[in-house]
């Protein structure tokens, strides 16, 4: 797989990214999404997710703190996105930790087409209704076989489905990557996992048309600079730090020595 | 005062810490949190806040930017953690700043029990029912006897009562600790005020039968990992950097040779 | 232009500073103010706005993820600084990408006084009336003459207009400036722009009687400390831990021989 093509495509389209997310790690997302070159947005007013869909190239929706209010602004702005084939990420963070999160991210599927559904292995493994539980937004071990929950989510919903974990699973119906990069650290960084869907809005914004591809190789590329950031750090925000300074100084060198992609 | 124990508990329990709190420091509270080996979540719409609270093992609730929905929110999910035992920790931010503040606090200190109220001096003493003004979330001096303002709100509420500041005071109606880690950079970096609480929100989810050493223990540990930073740093950003390495790397000899508790 | 002594105005001041601001860059902007010695605060509840920034001696308003309730908020903020003679700053974050950005910025302009106006070159050019668009929160090259625009705009609103970008334009009716203190590494960081309005308002707040010079020194000052940090940074991460950390400890002489104000 050429990891190195839809990197070069991101820093040669500069995707504008409009994300609908949580207080809590809002800026490490789009400062992911900067480090690359792309432009993040983030606006949740009803009275302008539209319009401000309507510029990106992709639409990132991450239900880590929702609440009922910001949930119908997310089904109008994937509405727009769908209505200009622009493709949709969906985090369904803290799905399988109550029964809001599971009702609101089924809305949300229902609702709109969602080109990317992204969790960990208990979050998707809820997402396909196994009846599994989320520690908050923290992943819970499931016992199943998440290459093929994915493949099989993936399928019956006609989009591209990840797992983020020990190793990253990206499947549609036809095609699974698996992606070895990544570290353990990253387990205990607050917004690893959403900074994830962030840079997959920004690879898929920037390569819609192999949406399934621009994701292994997003997750690919963040998983290459946590373990060039690893290297220089002496805890978790050492790390972070280093891994947003990585995102931005990725060379085609580190990524063709380093991808560890199936 | 066995302050390792204390944070042991922590890295073995890995207690699930459940937040309402403020959109400035929300970021690093969790990471505070996560950098033990603890799991923080952050979740404030009124339809999951008792679900998820139910999950947890301790509930920080900080006013910061306190809105009366987000108030109404913490009553439910204060209300589920008292039906289930679950310690409550609140941080009065910003209480003497508006009589919105401080009426909200007095709600909230009506309608559940809290188990642990945090605040700068000022703070506490406005709850306290002192003649006090905070300038805006900073304390102001407050000249009167604080161990004693602590001792006695503590003994009224039945609660652990903490004041932060140069030295941190936490009582309850039988003990009293001192802890004298801790530097003045602190007060010179947002959120670590906030951090605090949810620092005392871990040590006293790990150690709910003991409240008040936990909140005393944690705040020790908060302190030592402040010293160790502020060795490594060249303002207040790379400080705060090296404070939630320093939490993560803390080690058993860095505690006991370093513990300061009256 | 004697930029250092109005540095020195806000380290003896410690000006508090009340900001209605974005979910995104919010701890940036109170931390920006933290480290010149001044006191930050950030609520919006409709109950004490008016009673916060009473309090105050400036007052930060951004645009970046509003929603018609914050307006509403900020509309009442600002009525309470034009009663007492607080100095009010507007970050028009994003006008000029949606027609509910150039509506609210409008409306915020005509409910009250706004002692500077603040954005980039498309979204400044927007608020004085050009057909541009701003790609999302990030600027638009504009082909025009800043400079007029800024000048024209504020001599029409008796107040201070701010163009951030390459070379920084602070005008009046009477009176222009251009700093030339700033790097291009700025714009591959979120929250540098938010960041510029707290510092303004920071200055502004400590020097109320000279608001255009004040804006001036505040970017001078902001300017040199990115200047500062380059030479330390790997990167954006890096790179915005170290113009915190600048901010803290810029000296006299720093200031003296890097300033390029015109």
């Amino acid at each position: 797989m050429d990891v190195y093509s839809f990197l070069e495509a991101v820093r040669t389209k500069h995707p504008l990214v409009h994300h609908l997310t949580n207080w809590v790690t809002i800026y490490d997302c789009a400062q992911a999404v900067k480090s690359f070159g792309a432009s993040p947005v983030m606006a949740h007013a009803p009275e302008e997710v539209a319009d401000m869909t309507g510029l990106a190239s992709a639409l990132v929706l991450n239900i880590g703190t929702l609440t009922a209010d910001v949930i119908q602004s997310m089904k109008e702005a994937a509405r727009a996105a769908n209505d200009r084939n622009i493709p949709v990420v969906l985090d369904v963070c803290g799905a399988g930790a109550t029964p809001f999160r599971d009702q609101k991210s089924s809305e949300l599927l229902d609702y709109a087409f969602i080109s990317v559904i992204k969790g960990n292995s208990s979050e998707i493994s809820r997402i396909a209704g196994l009846d599994v539980r989320t520690r908050g937004v923290d992943t819970e071990h499931v016992d199943a076989d998440l290459r093929r929950i994915a493949r099989t989510l993936a399928a019956e919903r006609n989009c591209t489905v990840v797992i983020t974990g020990e190793e990253d699973i990206i499947a549609d119906a036809d095609r699974t990557y698996i992606v070895h990069n990544g570290i353990d650290m990253m387990s205990r960084v607050v917004g690893t996992g959403c900074m994830a869907a962030s840079v997959i809005g920004t690879f898929v914004g920037a390569s819609p048309e192999e949406a399934t591809a621009a994701a292994a190789a997003g997750l690919c590329c963040y998983g290459i600079a946590a373990e060039l950031a690893l290297k220089k750090s002496g805890g978790p925000a050492s790390f972070k730090q280093h891994l947003i300074d990585s995102l931005y100084s990725l060379t085609r060198d580190e990524v063709l020595s380093m991808q560890r992609v199936e």
